[in-house]
Formats: structure tokens, C-alpha cells, sequence
């Protein structure tokens, strides 16, 4: 089966060879509109594949839903046009409200991350509860996990053009991993997974992601009860000051057997 | 001078020596809040430094303004609180009205880009004109602009953690270079500061970016009239649509001196 996060391409390769036509594995890049009770929640850029994870994630990410049991259906296409694959239709159990002022005043952002329209990092930082205290994690282990997780970066093996996010339980198995063009949404699907599997918030293992580890991926994980954030990347300052905040633990430069511990080094050993 | 996008931070380092407690430069990540006629316009994470260029860049990609005389002032501080370095307050020309209603519809999305609220790619397609043709490009010249642009990105270099993007003129010299740990956020203080040059849109030269090409940034390079986008990362299957539309020359994987060339050849020999 033809994987829909990659497309072929032509183009044209300068090197020193000279030019030659060849043909180049393309990650895809679409738009997703994620409907809610007939009404437009989010317009998002996506890579397709696992739309309903994308999409419950997400909506967990922003508060909209805490729980699997908050959501009755997930359907791909809308009420005027079933066979649109770009549109997801959630329906909420009667009991879970969509506050759209909340929401509306939260989107009036451009950071796609969870912190928008929550202005000031004080509020931010006030609203972070502590992460659980876990067994410590062997880092010799942990050391070893991008090498094991390298195998299931299909679509980024094909084309170099996709993040791709983790969950690792508190063993530091591998449960669940996902691939798209913006590393939120990656994440957003680990989480919509979790959240389809009723276990989110989850309380144990780590989140590891293939790129940076910026302040909205701390928030996606705090919110997401995570306990350890992994990072192959850099993290941001922001990055570390909430993940403090949060009594999480925050590892960046996660490669080549190594890794520098930025927050909550205590969770490891 | 301290640059403001670095800071140090202990950190505990595992690696086949053991735990060592070193300190590590971070990249600065910080709310910046850009106000317009005393509203809210964005409230962004970034890297501290050109928040007027940022700032500027970011309100022409949205169309709220078109060239320099549309802006009378852009001041730090907001009226309540000039010492807060952390908001900026542009004051528009007097013929210049923002509409905040499309500019709501237009946020309504996650996606931090430039397309959020245009939800069909038709209409993003339609929205796009076509760049002017432009003398050809050496290949050759274009191949070793990676290593000329290095040694300008000084906080990188330092942490890890920034995306850069570049402006270089019709003859490939670079005239500006920016970096921000987000990737629309360098692209954006690039096109701010041809802005304040009262250059744009600019309808000539190349736009460098250190990371992937995705949809968003050929957006922005679109906006800002840029007719060749040349990343050091992939590009999206979105992106390579879009610079079709536009008749934009997209470039992937320019690194070691070798490009592949996605769209828009005609402007390379």
C-alpha cells in the first residue's frame, strides 16, 4: 500500500555531475480543517495519516477534551460532503461544551503551540502542575533509543522531511510512533493516540521527538502528563523554565550515546 | 555585548565518561506581544532581537501592511508600560485601517503561516501572482552560498537551537541574515527588514532558510515577492504546489554543494 505521507516527484539535481532529472520521495503536506458540531475549530497544515489521532490530540493540547469518554465520533469528511478527506468531523459527548470565545481569544496567536493567547509566561508557569515522581530511567538505556526508534521513521527515511514524535512507556518501550511535516502535529498524534487508548493523561515514560524541544512541546507534554521530554535537538530557554515549572524532565542533544539534562535529572540514573 | 539570544544554563551531560555537570548556551525562546493601536495583534514565541523587523515582517506576510509608509512608529514598551520589553506597539499610518474581523477568521487556525483562516487551497492558489522572470542563476554560485551564509549565524553556532533565513540579492551576495528558534519567526524579521529599507516587496534575489521549505514559507516568500526559495532541508509536496502557482524556483537540499530543484528550473544555469 502506497504510504499517503509521500509523493514522487520530478526535479531537476545540480551537482557535480551537472543537472540531471530524477525523480525525489516528497513528504506530503495538506490541509486538514477540523470540524466540531458543524463548526470550523482549527485549519491546520498536516501530514496525512492518522487524521483522528491529529485531531484529538490537538484538541486535547488546547483543553478542549480531557478524556476519551469527552468524545462520541470522529468521522472523516463533514455533513454536507462525506467524501472529504481533509475535514474531520468530531461530535462531543452532550456534557463537554466548546467555550468558542476561549478559544477564539487562544488562536489569536501565530506560535502553533498551545501557549497562544495565554500572553504572559506567569499564568503559564502558574498553570503547570508538578509531574509525578518516577523510578529513575537507566540513561545508558535511554542513550540507546533513537537507534530503536530510527527503524520506524518510514516516511522520514523516504524523504528527510518529517519530525516524528514518540511515547515510550515507563520501561522505555516504544508504544506508539508518529510522522508529519510539523513537529506539533506529531506530537499531537502520540497524544491522540494515547487519549484513543483511554489513557490520557498518561502520569509515566518519556516523550522523545526528532527535532527541538521548544516551550510548546513542554506544554503538549505537561498537559499530557509526561513525565520526561527527549529531545534529538536543542531546547529553548522557554523550554527549560516551564519544564522546571513543571517538575518535568527535559533532555536535548538525545544522540550518539549522548545527552546534556537540562530539568528534573533526578529522573535518571 | 551579550547576544540576546543566548543564554548559559547548567546542565547535567551523560556520555561514556559518565554524568558531568557543564554549562550549555540555550537559545533564547520569549513571548513577544505585538500590539496595534493599543489591541492585540500577536502574541508570538521568539528569539529576543529585530522585534521590529519581526514584528513589521510578520504584519506584511498577513497583509495588515503592504510597504514602510503604511507605518508611522514602531516603539518597544506598550502606553501602560513603556519599560516592558516584550511588547511592541506599531502605530499605522493614518490611511491604514486594520480589519479585525478577517483577522480573526484568518487565526482561527494553528498552522503559524500565513495561510491560517484560507482554508482551501484553491483560493491560496488563486491568491498567488505569478513572480517576475529574472536573469539566470549560476549553479554553481548558488551551491556555495551554505558555507558563505555560516559564518553569519553566530547563535546557531552557539547553541544548536536557531533556524536562520537569508536575503540575498540578484547577484547571490547576502544582505541580511536572520535567526530565530522559529522558522516563520527568521523569515519574517528578513522580510522586516526589507521593509524598513522600503524595499518591499522586493521582486528580486533569493530567500535562504536553513531548515525545510514547507507550504508556509513559500507563502511568506510569495508575499514578499522572492522569486527563488532555496532551503537546506526538504520541501513539502504543499510547498512545491504553491511555488508552481507562483512561479517561484524552489530549491531542497542545497548543502554540499548540491541542490535539487523542485520548481521554477528555468532560473538556474
Amino acid at each position: 500500500m502506497p504510504d499517503p505521507a509521500v509523493v514522487r516527484r520530478p526535479v531537476f539535481r545540480f551537482s557535480e555531475r551537472g543537472r540531471e532529472a530524477v525523480e525525489d520521495a516528497v513528504a506530503v503536506e495538506g490541509v486538514l480543517e477540523i470540524r466540531v458540531g458543524g463548526s470550523t475549530l482549527s485549519v491546520t497544515l498536516r501530514t496525512p495519516g492518522h487524521d483522528p489521532e491529529l485531531t484529538l490530540g490537538f484538541m486535547a493540547a488546547e483543553g478542549v477534551i480531557h478524556a476519551r469518554h469527552d468524545v462520541v465520533g470522529v468521522a472523516a469528511g463533514s455533513a454536507e460532503c462525506a467524501d472529504q478527506p481533509d475535514t474531520i468531523e468530531v461530535t462531543l459527548a452532550p456534557t463537554r461544551v466548546v467555550d468558542w470565545t476561549r478559544l477564539e481569544r487562544r488562536f489569536a496567536a501565530t506560535a502553533a503551540c498551545g501557549l497562544c493567547g495565554r500572553a504572559h509566561l506567569e499564568s503559564l508557569r502558574a498553570g503547570l502542575e508538578p509531574l509525578p515522581a518516577a523510578p529513575p530511567l537507566d540513561a545508558r538505556a535511554l542513550a540507546a533509543l533513537p537507534e530503536r526508534l530510527r527503524a520506524a521513521q518510514a516516511a522520514f527515511a523516504a524523504t528527510g522531511g518529517l519530525h516524528a514524535a514518540a511515547w515510550c512507556d515507563a520501561e522505555l518501550e516504544p508504544q506508539v510512533l508518529r510522522e508529519d511535516v510539523g513537529r506539533h502535529n506529531a506530537v499531537d498524534k502520540v497524544a491522540g493516540w494515547l487519549l484513543g487508548q483511554g489513557r490520557y493523561p498518561v502520569e509515566r515514560g518519556v516523550l522523545w521527538v526528532s527535532g527541538r524541544a521548544g516551550a510548546e512541546i513542554v506544554l503538549k507534554a505537561a498537559r499530557a502528563r509526561i513525565p520526561v521530554l527527549a529531545a534529538v535537538g536543542a531546547p529553548s530557554s522557554l523550554a527549560i523554565e516551564l519544564a522546571d515549572a513543571a517538575a518535568m524532565t527535559l533532555i536535548g542533544f538525545l544522540r550518539e550515546g549522548r545527552m546534556n539534562v537540562y530539568a528534573g535529572a533526578d529522573r535518571l540514573r
